[in-house]
């Protein structure tokens, strides 16, 4: 099947090494964590795997072992920062699912009571409002480690 | 706060428990799959890990350890039996993210290209469908193993 293989081009793995900017909060040797530019609310995260893979259906199950343990640490910080009501947690598989870009990533998105979402991959948002919105997150991470 | 609690009594509780019936899809010694008995599209899939929490945030992280590579599994499986072109993953955390069940769960839910899911917790399947659907799955987990 075409639409499994990996495309190591793509704009999370150039991110990764380096070639475009990205808004970062958290990295460890595993991952990243960084603001997406197309927010559907002020503090919409992305993480990612180092390792890369098209999405979960390829995904080494050892490199998804250690995500959602950091994507529950990442949740509480966003949660915190913007003083949300809850969490909404998305990942997409192939486009009939909504994924636009192909490297595994997981959506952490805080939600207000009664407030709605922008659309998935909507508007950009300005780099200076993802700066201020990431560093209230890392602040929250520093806060409860 | 007390929207961090954990109510043992939650339907997913008693699922568990077998004090309420479900369609199951697999179980191990960690968690259980079975069909979301108001799917948003047909064999749409629910993971629960069997240690209580209400959610991602109050959750171990040695138990979210071992879910990815589950969903992982099954996500296959659902792709397979549905000949589904993409899988999406939802996971919500309080009211204002969608969670209407306060037990840790993950959605997993096949997408085809160009139709749209039913609401969210809309409305209730028939059992000999949900009985049918699970039945394809679990041919798909022994297919791949």
């Amino acid at each position: 099947m075409t639409n499994s293989a990996y495309d190591a081009n793509n704009i999370f793995a150039k991110i990764l090494k380096g070639e475009i900017p990205s808004v970062k909060v958290y990295e460890d040797d595993d991952a990243l964590a960084f603001m997406d530019v197309m927010p559907q609310a002020p503090g919409h995260l992305l993480v990612i795997p180092k390792i890369g893979s098209r999405n979960i259906l390829d995904a080494d199950p050892a490199v998804l072992s250690k995500l959602l343990p950091l994507i529950q640490k990442l949740a509480h910080a966003v949660k915190d920062a913007f003083e949300a009501d809850g969490i909404l947690i998305n990942q997409f598989n192939e486009p009939a699912a909504g994924q636009t870009v192909f490297h595994l990533h997981f959506h952490i998105i805080p939600r207000h009571q009664g407030m709605g979402l922008k659309p998935h991959a909507g508007g950009m948002e300005k780099v200076d409002v993802l700066e201020a919105n990431a560093a209230k997150i890392r602040d929250a991470l520093q806060e409860s480690p």
